[in-house]
């Protein structure tokens, strides 16, 4: 990537020149530092790291969404602490720490609304993306999870304690929120597919998954996968997978099974199970290559060095990595040519070519975790 | 979008300012000014235009693609010229006029190379994409048309002339070249889906539309929509629609009708025709609005002052706007919040909110023909 030098220049003063400053961001992207609190800023064409951000408090379970303009990350840490952040200059332009504890967010789809969804206490908080200066403020009767951004500025969330799913509309001068109704009982985690068609609610009190049209003018909890969930006592479950790592490929979501060594396929008309795919471990991640058949899975502790691909119209494993200690995440370049993963416990991110599935590139980090690209500010649902 | 000032400092001298530069590439994009050779910077936050790039030759039928960064623009020019532009200093960088005639082109889903498919002389030439230095010259039996970008360093393109199908691998030091079978009679333009799974070659001396599965290891035409084409003397044909006008939703192919007041509807998975939707004149695109179940449509000279929107649910047509003069192209902002809308005999390009469908702004431009947002670096195909 080319670059230039950004000069923060004061005409009385000798011209000091500030460190090297991206004069383009399409390929730049974050990667969370859980142990210490900071991001690593990364360039995708360098296949490097280029700064690191200090500050964000605890950052374990940290997600974040970028701006429009690809400039800005905003980053949702576990701490409740909203922290905005500016990739070019490499600095936190705003903070607050807004609840006691909080579980992710979203960006709605002009760029102009941030939402955070909390533990304690519950509810959901909306900012305004520029300052970070609270717009409105929704109570919810305990925990909210799976908020997720849906068009037309609005956000859909659900409350643990509950199983109501809402639907907020932050278009007009006073929000408008709609209960859609029961998802179940204890619904742990959510997500909206890529063309915002379905928000799919998983559940934890009770087996199955619930799926919302979001459409229709009214969205009704339809239930299906009604053997998906906690399996019996005979196999501990080391992590609940994250609805967010289901992946959409090929007519299907890919989901991974709770507690089995299994990925199973969905189609997505009907909701029937087509497929399962027996697999090297508890799956946690499961995503798909950009323009290609292939899904990649990570696995939960023990056997979390290890990486699979999954053939989507086979339904069966293609090839079987071990690319270092502790795998926790995978991000694709947007066009899929490459995937970076994050070795926690070996301190890299490593940079596989997808064609060729070899390693192409690594870099130092402090026990990375979640690797964000800016590529995300484009898609609806990220 | 917030902006720096970029000082072109030297010491010994008075400081200049540049003009104004943005420090972030997300939210840009060019309009293509056809009669005057020229490229209007846009902005898509600021909702307006922040400067002009002159001297790019014949734009008349002219497109273009992005670098992986979001930095750079690679035009493709009817009279053979490949210019690429840097949007942040807003300068020509480097211009090469490679072929007396040529059509379109693609960048590889690394970044490093972009191709251009030429009617005079035939065949296809690849360039590095930074200094656009020639890497490789495919020679054709004819005019080349329906060049795209397939993931691994490759790229698909068709001969009109034979009717040949070529898959091109410039993954290793040198190209290798494989034949994929004959299309049909006179194929005149091309199309990838937005998952690299399918490339879709529309015919003009026979009817019909044949399809490669560029997922199998020998891909290997399959005809479809057999009464798809020009149809008889009665109705004249004003305008060849462009196959980069179909729409891909909903599990369908939303295509222009060749000739006829209809959109046709045509399953993704068994290639069967399922529903047509008459609509308000000779369809040029068909472009999906995205997280939508929508599609817009423009249409041909004389009756291209309209726009249609149609549920790709019902095949029924919800709204018909009249924007403007002879309205050319259309360009959703990534999430689907707005649409640009080019109005060239209007010398404007108006901007309109997708959910309410009315006019949010506009500016203007000199005869606007194509939109093309920066955000496309990020999709396979584009």
């Amino acid at each position: 990537m080319k670059r230039a030098f950004v000069l923060l220049a004061f005409l009385a003063t000798p011209l000091l020149a500030a460190p090297e400053t991206p004069l383009a961001t399409g390929d730049l992207g974050l990667v969370i530092e859980r142990a210490t609190g900071s991001l690593l800023v990364i360039d995708r064409s360098d296949r490097a790291a280029i700064g690191r951000i200090e500050g964000l408090g605890d950052l374990s379970h940290a997600s974040m969404t970028y701006s429009p303009d690809e400039r800005f990350a905003y980053v949702f840490g576990r701490d409740g602490g909203l922290t905005k952040v500016d990739m070019v200059t490499q600095e936190i332009v705003a903070r607050t720490v807004q609840a006691g504890n909080s579980i992710g967010g979203a960006i709605s789809d002009d760029g102009k609304l941030v939402a955070v969804s909390n533990y304690e206490p519950g509810g959901v908080k909306v900012f305004d993306a520029d300052k970070l200066a609270l717009i409105a403020d929704i109570p919810a009767d305990g925990k909210t999870i799976g908020l997720v951004d849906v068009p037309g500025r609005r956000f859909a969330w659900t409350v643990w304690d509950t199983g109501e799913v809402y639907l907020g509309d932050f278009s007009g001068p006073e929000p408008k929120i709609a209960a859609l109704g029961k998802a179940g009982k204890n619904p742990f985690d959510a997500v909206i597919t890529d063309d915002a068609h379905t928000y799919l609610v998983g559940l934890f009190g009770e087996k199955g998954v619930t799926a919302y049209d979001l459409w229709s003018d009214k969205p009704e909890p339809r239930k299906f996968l009604t053997d998906y969930g906690k399996t019996g006592e005979d196999m501990p479950v080391y992590k609940m997978p994250h609805l967010q790592g289901w992946a959409f490929t090929e007519g299907q979501y890919a989901l991974p099974a709770v507690g089995r060594h299994e990925l199973l396929w969905v189609n997505r008309d009907t909701l029937e199970e087509v497929a399962t795919t027996p697999v090297h471990g508890q799956p946690v991640f499961v995503i798909a290559q950009p323009a290609s058949p292939f899904v990649w899975v990570n696995f939960a502790t023990p056997l979390n060095d290890t990486v699979q691909v999954v053939d989507s119209r086979t339904h069966e494993v293609v090839a079987t990595l071990t690319p270092g200690k502790a795998i926790l995440h995978m991000e694709f370049a947007p066009r899929g040519a490459e995937v970076w993963i994050s070795s926690r416990d070996d301190n890299k991110v490593l940079i596989y070519d997808t064609r060729t599935r070899e390693k192409v590139g690594e870099f130092a980090a402090e026990a990375p975790s979640g690797i964000f690209f800016t590529a995300r500010a484009h898609q609806p649902g990220l």
